[in-house]
C-alpha cells in the first residue's frame, strides 16, 4: 500500500495536459500483448495506483471509467511504466476476458493490406451483445 | 509495395484528430516491449506506410519527424495494427540502438515506488549527448 503523501507526490510528478490528461497504454503483463490505448486523469491514475485496478477516464462520456466495471472486462494492473515525458504511462495488466469492446482480445486487431482495407487479423472471443447488455 | 490509390485509401479510414493527429505507440517486434509512444499525422502515417520506416510528428517542432535521422536510432516498421476506434495506433518495429532521448532502451523507464518517488528501472546504454551532438 502506499500512504497519501506519497500517492500525492506521484501525481504531482506527471505531466498532464491541457485537458488534465495523460496517455494510458494497457499491455497484457504475460504476454506483451498491448490491449488498449486510453486516457487518464489525477483522479484516475490515483485510483488505479491505490486499488491495483485499472481506471480510465472516459473523454466521450467525461467520467471516470472503471475499466470492466460494467462489461465485467476488468484489467488487474502489475506494474507501472511513465515515460521520459512523464506525460504517458504503460499499465501492465492481468486482464479478464477482452479488453475491446469488439470482443476482441486487444484493441489492436486491424492491418492494413495493399488493397488498402484494414483488415481484421484476431478473432471475436466474446460476442460483444453479451459485454455491454446490461449498461452502457 | 502498395499504390497511391490504396495508400489513400488507408489514410481516409484513420480517424484523426481536431488537431490531424493520431496517437501511435512504437512497440519491439521481437521482445514486445512498449518503446514509445508519439503521435502521426496524415502524412508521417503515409511515409510510415510507404518507407517502412517509422515517421512520427512532432508536436513541438510542427515538423514531420523521421525517426533517427538525426541520433541514427531509426525503427523499422515490420507491421502495424489500427484499434477499434481508428484512431491510434501501434507500431511493431526493429529498433536500432534505442528509442528514448534519454539512452534508454524505451522511454516508459520509470516506476512508482512507496516512497513517491518514479524511479528508472532501465539502464542509460548510450550516453545521450552523442546522440543529438550533430544537430537538433
Amino acid at each position: 500500500m502506499i500512504d497519501m503523501p506519497a500517492l500525492n507526490q506521484l501525481l504531482d510528478a506527471v505531466q498532464f495536459d491541457a485537458n488534465g490528461l495523460i496517455s494510458a497504454v494497457a499491455q497484457d503483463a504475460h504476454t506483451g500483448e498491448i490491449l488498449m490505448l486510453a486516457w487518464m486523469n489525477r483522479a484516475a491514475l490515483s485510483e488505479t495506483l491505490s486499488s491495483g485496478q485499472a481506471v480510465y477516464y472516459s473523454r466521450s462520456r467525461h467520467t471516470l471509467w472503471r475499466k470492466g466495471e460494467s462489461s465485467g472486462q476488468q484489467q488487474r494492473c502489475l506494474s507501472m511504466r511513465l515515460d521520459c515525458d512523464r506525460d504517458a504511462i504503460v499499465l501492465q495488466v492481468e486482464q479478464t476476458g477482452v479488453a475491446c469492446h469488439t470482443g476482441r482480445r486487444s484493441c489492436f486487431s486491424w492491418a492494413p493490406d495493399t488493397s488498402g482495407q484494414w483488415v481484421a487479423v484476431a478473432d471475436v472471443l466474446i460476442d460483444p451483445s453479451t459485454l455491454y447488455g446490461q449498461s452502457s
